[in-house]
């Protein structure tokens, strides 16, 4: 059994990071960019969102920091929406959670692969690991104090 | 730009994933079984959640696999919360979605810190990697056909 995995006091960041990402839409959004969506239009019409909740959305992704409106680099009449660094540091949590869905899902072994671009072999299954290396599951986590840490 | 990072066809196993743990409370939940909360009344305590919402999570959450009623060691007549091993696999997510949320918060360094167990050293932070260990970020990664990895 761990001892306290996620820390419940004040300080746990969890809260936030789900309420900017948690919210079913939010995510396949961002999804979406991640895929090199960039226009409004294109949300719409790939995700098949109403337009009053998709620009509530892409509101929210933006006062959070996670995307950024900017003028299109093509016509700069237009608005595109681009992942911040912020929000490309959010891919560890899209790849993890595809993973798990896919070991998990429905038994079909999902196609395409996502593959290391230089080599062409699949990615590493994510995963907790110590400063050597070694994969860490639950039992093998702590939460100590700060100040105690070597 | 990444070149269609996120599959948007149906065998695309993120929309499940995301309604299984996606949620709020349902988050919360996990997280609370993470810390080794186990039975309803603790729950219902520690996270402050109401009682017919806290029932219909946990329901949802033993529906979808990733938690199991079992009778408590202790007390048979008392029904315990246990995360299944698909639930277990759900830790690189959350430690994924706990670094980001600290890593772009309020500034504070987070306390209590996640450490091995063994060394008590910190836990890297979670990464997509190449076979050979590389850390990979969404340029370096493609989608390809299954029938194309190598």
């Amino acid at each position: 059994m761990i001892t306290a995995a996620f820390s419940t006091g004040v300080t746990c960041p969890l809260p936030s990071a789900l309420e900017a990402m948690g919210e079913r839409w939010s995510f396949l959004i961002l999804r979406g960019a991640f895929n090199g969506l960039a226009h409004f239009e294109q949300f719409q019409s790939t995700l098949g969102i109403a337009r009053n909740i998709l620009s509530n959305r892409l509101g929210r992704l933006v006062e959070c920091g996670i995307m950024a409106r900017t003028p299109d680099t093509c016509d700069r009449r237009k608005v595109a929406y681009r992942l911040t660094e912020k929000g490309l540091a959010l891919l560890p949590v899209l790849i993890a959670l595809r993973q798990w869905g896919e070991l998990y899902g429905d038994g079909e072994p999902c196609n395409p692969v996502l593959v290391d671009a230089r080599d062409r072999r699949p990615v590493r299954t994510v995963a907790v690991q110590a400063q050597d290396g070694r994969a860490l599951c639950a039992e093998e986590l702590v939460w100590i104090d700060r100040a105690e840490v070597v």
